[in-house]
């Protein structure tokens, strides 16, 4: 093969990226989230994203508009005028969000309002929790043989309540389930699954830190999940089928290494 | 922010990393996958990897053991075999496939049998065509309002018939649906899902190569879908859901220019 260089499209001022940052381990961005975030005079980031995403762009501000899970109110609204703002300032702007932003992250509804205020964009995939933090705890959600669907579902609605999702339905339709932001709702979630004939020992994985060094993985049933979930701000997978016990068999080979930042100093910049 | 530079985690000779590729466009592979790409002894790649890609590993062998959609038999056992082979070699062996290498991929299969034999290997997620491939199409898949649940799934088994999925309740189970390799399928998907209640004016996209610079996208009805579908070897992804219909908003708007490569000739290298 001919060796070749990349040539990353041009990030215009006055427009806006939407970026997916991945679960946590930086190697885990993709080029092109690299390259925005070298290129961006301004971050608007989610509080979960980590120092050492944010470190790949020494050359921008830094603006934190997190919110935590459930029970605080959102600022979405705010978050949509504030990009709009910044990109008729003319500025190279990235909003960067934990994950994926369009898997569950309020990517569309971003999206939406830069294009009522004539701005444009590009949405930059990243590796969804559900699909990246569940490799890294030794989980291939859709083994050949044990698996042909999997769904992923939001735990809670807006308001925080259990989403209203026909969980019976999920639970017969939907081989493999993988729940983002259910810490709260994993009891009550799996009761209704148990309800409609998925096994009370069936395995359950609960997946905190995913590919960072803090990763834990507590691998339970679905009728003891409520008991075993420990509820905290770190983003939480959790991952219920047959799937999970391979577990077992490749996490103690597998290498999760994450891709580390070494600090620069003045000289060696 | 302090500069920071990356370190990558070791790619040991004798192991064998399992890389997602991404949906097409090179600047969608992660910073682990492009690594992995630059440090491998012999690249075990599907067929549709694309040479853009593929020209990331200019040092290694490349090793075409690509299998097309359903129908053909597929050679999962010698694939399994060769990478074992190639690891005892004490070679960097990568194996690069399409979109993720657990989303439908068969790299659970691929890593059970290096830990069978003693190999190590990393799996390095890849953005999934289901994910990504939606969003260069301008579809946010979990869009708030209309979407609490996504589910993955597969049209066919490895026989090529219809995947033995209980259609119908994941019809009821699931507000939006994402299909991968069912174009020969998608009509009698279309039949089930009308008759579990799904509306037969619901909108579906058809995205064929998508983040590429032949990317189609084709918006029809659930009624209309098996007639629309173009049944050809390019990967197809299907959305079924409203959030279809937010494409027509967000498309015209969003740039999605791929990363380009530049052949170097051996004077500019």
């Amino acid at each position: 093969m001919i060796p070749t260089r990349l040539i990353p499209p041009t990030f215009d001022p006055g427009s806006v990226w939407l970026v997916g940052a991945g679960p946590g381990d930086p190697g885990l961005l993709t080029l092109h989230a690299a390259h925005a975030l070298s290129q961006a005079n301004i971050v608007l980031h989610d509080a979960l994203v980590s120092d050492d995403v944010l470190s790949l762009a020494p050359q921008a501000i830094l603006e934190p508009v997190g919110k935590r899970a459930a029970g605080q109110r959102t600022k979405q609204l705010r978050i949509n005028q504030r990009l709009v703002q910044l990109a008729k300032q003319g500025l190279k702007v990235v909003r960067l969000k934990g994950g994926d932003p369009l898997v569950f992250g309020r990517g569309g509804e971003e999206a939406i309002a830069l294009v009522a205020a004539g701005i444009p964009f590009r949405i930059v995939p990243g590796i969804s929790a559900g699909i990246g933090g569940t490799a890294a705890a030794g989980i291939p959600i859709t083994h050949r043989g044990l698996a042909r669907s999997v769904a992923f579902a939001t735990g809670h609605d807006s308001s925080g309540a259990l989403a209203d999702i026909d969980w019976a339905s999920l639970a017969r339709g939907a081989e493999v389930l993988v729940l983002y932001m259910a810490q709260r709702q994993i009891g009550a979630i799996a009761d209704r699954l148990i309800a409609a004939g998925r096994a009370p020992e069936e395995p359950v994985a609960l997946v905190a830190n995913a590919t960072g060094p803090n990763q834990t993985v507590v691998v339970t049933t679905l009728a003891n999940a409520g008991r075993d979930v420990a509820v905290s701000n770190a983003p939480l997978s959790i991952v219920i089928g047959p799937v999970v016990a391979l577990r077992q068999l490749l996490a103690q080979w597998q290498q999760t290494e994450p891709m580390k930042t070494l600090r620069l100093n003045v000289r060696n910049a």
